[in-house]
């Protein structure tokens, strides 16, 4: 098994993350490298997404991802064993990331390779959220088992989301979940917020949401 | 239906948030009410765990319920539709509750009458654990969906917990859940941790995690 790189990161000392992440987005923009920040609860399915999109995008972006956790590299190990480039994050205790540890974890990457980087959030619904990572766009899986009602409980996720992924469509029917309650809520927080159902296991959905990837990494190529 | 009450708290504006948890868990002896921390993810099945556990403890406990959310008072709600007393606490955002905040919220609630009372915390594994919060006991759920390898990530939620409950066994045959590698993972974080099994859906070990915590509640009232 291919060794995992670990890189421990540390919030910057400044405060003003906001500027840092703005500037980080530009860089990457500059670099033509297009930074997907995905976010949700533990347990909603980051890893086994990935490890679906792999498959679906491979021979159409070069891709990388980077796994933040507090501890354990067992995401960027999945990741290694898939064949996919990445590399693991250690927040030291810390339940998010800011945009200077993106920036220390880009650049344990080598992102000059890569069209597309995918940055595995702690699974939390809270923190992260909050700041801004420099990201081109923001996602968040909602798994079925979780409840329709998630947006009514963490408002500011779905306000800085661009996408809502709606996983383990394979096992709707063993749960009370109403889809379109989903939708409603999720849109009560964000009316822009676009919303695709798929199923990490079954692979239902993955080529939709390939696609609306690679139609995100175009329009930032382009400058849209 | 009956208005929830709704409390607004703020965080201490003292650090010293260990000696603050130390005091209110010296009162609450003295007053013999038994407070349980209840932690998990967002979805992993707190409330109806709650719900479950109110008509298992009717007439056995006196029993009320403090819901800590970011936002919404569905919680409250639904405990309160249920019989059960609750208030609803809005933590501002904030992706925990120290022992200032849970004791405003006691304030609230009027504990005088109570022999147990749960707070559900905020659906984060990272934060709550992080901040005691003066309970008696803590507990986190994990729910099958969300995988057996959440010990290895959160280690902080699995040191600070004296139970452990594992929840929705009703749809483990859906799920690559290894209930022995759970048990496994958890002990490595924490080998005094207890564990149990149950379903909130369907009953299934409801009436062990109610004698769990009477066993608790009688040694707290004891002086245990």
């Amino acid at each position: 098994m291919e060794q995992v790189k670990i890189i421990e990161v540390k919030e910057s000392v400044f405060a003003e993350n906001d500027k840092d992440a703005a500037e980080l987005r530009e860089q990457l923009k500059k670099e033509k490298t297009f930074l997907l920040n995905m976010m949700s609860s533990p347990g909603s399915g980051k890893t086994s997404t990935l490890l679906a999109l792999a498959k679906e995008l491979k021979g159409k972006l070069r891709f990388g991802v980077m796994e933040a956790d507090i501890d354990s590299a067992l995401d960027a190990e999945a990741m290694l064993d898939a064949g996919v480039e990445a590399i693991q994050i250690h927040t030291g205790g810390m339940c998010h990331l800011d945009a200077s540890m993106t920036r220390q974890g880009l650049e344990g990457l080598e992102t000059q390779e890569l069209d597309l980087v995918v940055l595995e959030n702690v699974g939390n619904l809270v923190c992260p959220a909050e700041f801004d990572t420099g990201a081109s766009k923001n996602m968040t899986i909602l798994s079925v088992p979780e409840g329709h009602d998630k947006p009514l409980k963490y408002p500011l996720m779905y306000e800085t989301c661009h996408l809502l992924v709606i996983n383990k469509t394979d096992v709707m029917e063993y749960f009370d979940f109403d889809k379109e309650k989903a939708v409603e809520y999720a849109k009560m927080r964000n009316p822009g917020i676009e919303v695709l159902f798929i199923s990490a296991k079954t692979g239902e959905g993955i080529p939709e949401l390939a696609n609306w990837i690679i139609k995100n990494v175009n329009e930032w190529n382009d400058g849209v």
